[in-house]
């Protein structure tokens, strides 16, 4: 076991869903038949993929950013994070007139700086290493004084993920297994708290792609294992876990799977058909050992967390417009 | 205005409530506050793209089905469509125990014959015009003795659908404005009838494609106009009216207004990008006039019904799959 206390427990996560109630949405939970059949179980979604900025990330950073001091708040923040979770710091930091730095490597997508930007962060470029990334986010650190927020490995963060899986047991009621994808860990970790202080006897499983099965890993050698630099479909998953996070999930996440590739291409596919609703491949991650009834869920309750929708749509539309127009 | 009688008022829509209550999805109202600040209104979204069969069309389809005698349901049902209403008339079919046969032009897509089949139902394959299609379900209502259901010229076709505007009454309050998409016309219709039943002084607005504005046309002459055989993306409004449709849309619609391909295309990226949810082009043409501001909604309660979801994925995901797998 980590030796790492665990900051976060009940009252953190009450404070949290107080906290954020004016801010994130109480996103729906949706059931499918369709799904309930191929998965042999009654599934509770709960779509993260509606949340602000499309991803459940919006909850963690306004969690962490509604708690800094005035002077930090006048500073400003900074995180390097390329992902959901830049465009809700920045969001977050519009919302609460706290200046947002977000650190980007100058290979990130156009449309990702310019989403990032559009909520009016400053955009710093790196080179595309972690340890550059880390470097900039350091600098800005120590030259302006900034708060970092980090994506994962933050308490605070922490207990804003968790207010996902309370809403869900609010929403869907007793639960036997609950779901959710691992990359730093920061969202499984808040959901097996949630389910520890909300329901002891509920299963928490993590899922992560195979490609990047750090977790799985450290979680048989007792210490943490990189992921390295997995090539997934699932981008949101490549990264390595945070050391609370690890904490978290040694003690209270009671299995790891993981999906192929094809596994997660095809759930995702299989949601956007059959469930007409869009997930990002690092949410489909959850829905691949659905289909494939590798749980044993058995006809139980199963609540299963989208954790966001953010997807490059415009090959799919240019195609239309170009066939159309 | 046009002579045919209206047969479908509050008793037939409130009895079709009740008959497809075992039957047909309740389904969710979203609410988007990126769409209502776009829109300048308080939007509710009527998602009928999560409907079985992926479009309201069950709805009318099964209430059809439902009132058939016991000879009939013996002898069989027949329609002419390779789109959603073919599959919601099959699935319709294998719920209730009812032989159905679909007559599709022998050029309608692989995947949608399929999904026909896959409900059970008999195909029939006919040439790619109306006259032909027409030809071969009167053959078989002779030959065989099958009961026509028509995808939008039907009381009972109509009376189903109305029950989707009626359910949005109950979810979302008060509307000054629902607006539907005008195909055939049995949606509007039966979202007009349950607007003058529910609420007198809701306006009922209709959209179509500007390359098939029939109804449009139809409405300034007085009598039904051909929609002739467009080329628009909106693959479900592609339909001149029917005369039943056309009688309640002539006294019930106060309005009929048009979406170019453009903005038709656009609308649906923007309800997949950002309210991450997937609709049929068909759909996306109530949401083009919303985001373009030209309705004069002026911050009212706008009921929006989304009429199904049901897109061909295969480029996107095919693509996918080829850089992944």
């Amino acid at each position: 076991m980590p030796s790492t206390p665990i900051e976060v427990g009940g009252d953190q996560i009450r404070e949290a869903v107080e906290r954020l109630a004016p801010w994130a949405h109480k996103t729906p939970v949706l059931t499918s038949k369709t799904l309930d059949d191929r998965a042999g179980a009654s599934v509770f979604l709960k779509c993260e993929n509606f949340q602000r900025v499309g991803a459940f990330k919006f909850r963690g950073a306004m969690n962490a950013v509604l708690q800094l001091t005035d002077a930090q708040k006048v500073a400003g923040v900074v995180t390097h994070s390329s992902g959901n979770h830049g465009q809700a710091l920045a969001l977050a930091g519009k919302l609460l007139g706290v200046p947002v730095t977000i650190v980007m490597p100058h290979t990130a997508p156009a449309v990702k700086r310019e989403a990032t930007a559009g909520y009016g962060a400053t955009i710093i470029s790196c080179e595309p290493t972690l340890a550059a990334r880390e470097a900039a986010v350091t600098a800005e650190v120590e030259a302006h004084g900034l708060t970092l927020v980090h994506p994962f490995n933050d308490w605070n963060v922490i207990a804003g993920q968790a207010t996902v899986a309370w809403e869900l047991f609010d929403q869907a009621g007793p639960l036997d297994v609950v779901i959710a994808p691992v990359g730093g860990g920061g969202l499984i970790s808040g959901t097996a708290l949630a389910a520890r202080e909300r329901s002891v006897r509920t299963r928490v499983i993590g899922v992560e792609p195979e490609r990047a099965d750090d977790a799985r890993r450290s979680l048989a050698s007792g210490r943490i294992e990189s992921a390295g630099d997995p090539r997934t479909i699932a981008d949101g998953l490549r990264t390595t876990l945070g050391d609370r996070p690890f904490a978290v999930i040694s003690r209270h996440v009671d299995q790891i799977v993981t999906a192929s590739e094809a596994e997660i291409i095809n759930a995702a596919r299989f949601v956007w058909e059959r469930l007409k609703i869009v997930i990002e491949p690092s949410s489909a991650v959850v829905v691949a050992p659905l289909l494939n009834r590798t749980l044993g869920l058995d006809g139980g309750r199963v609540g299963v967390i989208l954790s966001g929708g953010n997807v490059d749509l415009s090959p799919f539309f240019d195609a239309l417009a170009a066939k159309w127009l």
